[in-house]
């Protein structure tokens, strides 16, 4: 039967993705139970598919109706129902949920040992401590699927964390990386949904665009691999080809490249140690590429990234609030209700207007996290 | 104490690089033995340094001239010399001979189950299956010093072998990559000496301009990794920065960067599984470097390169000829003898006048490698 999966965040594009893994690799995996937000037909699909044991969806209404439909398999919801699914008995939790939801869920499935596909960036930024404290003392495999976490994972394995001296994360610089700040004013969200590298959901995208994403992903790297900020570094690379780099003390750089696919730092996750083959995958072929570029990160440009850096230097609370801001600012942003540059500013003052607190717990970091949208909400009227 | 080093090649470019490591790390290394060739002046100086237990030097009368100056240290000569030099109590030989009068006091130290760091490729190309096969029995661990090897290895560290699927050898063109065919036919031995991006020795210099060095390192490959020639693939890569890549059966390519410095993949050939600091070294600057360049390789263009793969290809005694062939050439170009483009005619005539033996055992070889280069003088005449 291969490896139990079960995915939150089945719906969404990075879930999309791990079910297309799991579709061509039967012997491998086999997919024990999902979560599905509102998207009903896209649910009903997966389950006639794969018929899983267990299934949560968003409303009580949707669960009753598919447990209808489909007897055999359980059916959850809501909040609650999300936990349970995620502590369902399975050898590997993707967790590819969006937003900061994801993270009780994923606490507890670390309680049990579960190993852990995290996708899901905001549980670790919001609450990194609490994942990695929880993870070592339960003994948790925790294994990353972005595809640049995947990248300084694949260079670092083999090798002593300790002899590893910078982590670089490499930015495409999303939507508008040839436009300047005075060009970002008046972008429309169409536009900013249209990534030059990579096909994915709506909020990483726009994420991109205003580099937030780089910086929750500076953010987890800090938090996955534990190093610090100064040893951190971000650098242009628009073709999006080399993925992330490891320097060590030897001034050896190691590096994965590919072509910008998530298949594959997804299937690495749900493979690791070992790698399946992508049969029908776009090979690498940097001849036909021709050049690689690279350039330095202009921090006023991409202001967002250095408030990144700053919340993330500033620990404790300070993260949570600029992820709780920048999820309430994008889905302002999306819904046509803020400009794009107003998304870089409601982080700032969101910071601005916060007290940190160091080592939060579970309920600390939720309530700043609901206040934080709140107080964004509050910014507009 | 650290790491006892025995060091065949002293004197020579990567033997000299060797020994930078060795001084900068005493804590880690000690220098127990080596070997020079005719440089009496460097090797006095190495011995005044690092009061090694034996050395090896070519002539007799030299060796018993050191003997009278250094009582403490024990002098051997020529072949034999080279052989009790190899053997002697140590914990790594680093093979840095050029030619391959490195094979013999190579097998005898793998007999002995010796770490070897090998830089002399000439050993491997001539004699590959010869020293992988003892390795193997002896449990004598293999490791590559040249650059695109060392990245090869470092590549697939912590991966599984048979999981890879393509080695990628990157090539920077030489010291002619941008002159057409029609330019090359009067090209001087100066300006072939003049490398863009790596300071190494003569015979090394040369090869890389003719590509040769390029199709000995595509059999080294082979050797080392057990690849099959249609695995193995050349890319030109101006900058030589990416040193090599492997990619693997779910199409992540992994790779190893750094500038152009011979001293690191010889230090990591020392300290593996782990890494060393080195201090004063130029750390990558991608940003700075700015762009990366990719070429498919020209096989018309770098004819030498496509004999390599042919002598590969038919294997046994063929790369015996290719690589002696090869040696006697270039000698001759050095000396004035020959045209730059007579390098790869000599090697083409001395493979299409071989009847190739397949598994042949030393005597064979070192026979192959004599008939070889008579055949190439003989052609002069």
């Amino acid at each position: 039967m291969g490896k139990k999966i079960i995915l939150l965040g089945a719906t969404g594009s990075i879930g999309v993705q791990t079910i297309d893994i799991i579709r061509e690799h039967p012997e491998q995996f086999s997919l024990t139970g999902f979560s599905a937000g509102r998207n009903m037909e896209l649910a009903r699909k997966i389950i006639k598919e794969f018929e899983p044991e267990i299934v949560c969806v968003q409303n009580e209404q949707d669960a009753e109706a598919l447990s209808r439909e489909f007897p055999r398999t359980a059916f959850v919801f809501g909040g609650r129902g999300l936990i349970e699914t995620a502590v369902y008995d399975a050898d590997v939790l993707v967790n590819a949920v969006i937003g900061s939801v994801g993270l009780e869920p994923t606490l507890e499935a670390i309680k049990l040992g579960r190993t852990i596909a995290i996708a899901n960036k905001e549980t670790l930024v919001t609450a990194g401590h609490l994942v990695m404290e929880s993870a070592k003392r339960y003994g948790a495999e925790i294994l990353p699927v972005d595809s640049e976490h995947s990248a300084l994972f694949q260079s670092l394995n083999g090798e002593k964390l300790e002899q590893a001296t910078k982590l670089i994360l490499t930015a495409s610089g999303g939507s508008f990386r040839d436009s300047n700040r005075d060009q970002l004013k008046d972008v429309t969200v169409k536009e900013a949904l249209d990534h030059p590298n990579w096909s994915m959901g709506a909020k990483i995208t726009i994420d991109s665009a205003t580099m937030v994403n780089k910086g929750l992903e500076v953010i987890e790297a800090n938090v996955l691999f534990d190093f610090a900020y100064d040893d951190i570094e971000v650098l242009l690379h628009r073709e999006s080809i080399i993925h992330s780099m490891v320097e060590f003390q030897d001034t050896s750089v190691m590096a994965q490249l590919g072509t910008p696919d998530m298949r594959v730092p997804i299937q690495y996750a749900l493979t690791f140690p070992d790698r399946l083959p992508r049969p029908n995958a776009k090979r690498l072929n940097l001849a036909e590429i021709g050049k690689l570029h690279f350039r330095e990160m202009d921090y006023v440009r991409f202001r967002a990234l250095q408030l990144a850096f700053d919340a993330g230097r500033t620990g404790g609370t300070m993260t949570t609030v600029l992820n709780a801001a920048n999820e309430q600012a994008v889905a302002l942003f999306l819904d046509g209700r803020i400009k794009f540059l107003q998304i870089e500013e409601i982080i700032e003052r969101a910071m601005d207007a916060h007290n940190p607190i160091l080592s939060p717990d579970l309920e600390t970091i939720l309530h700043v996290d609901s206040e934080t949208r709140k107080t964004v909400l509050n910014m507009l009227k």
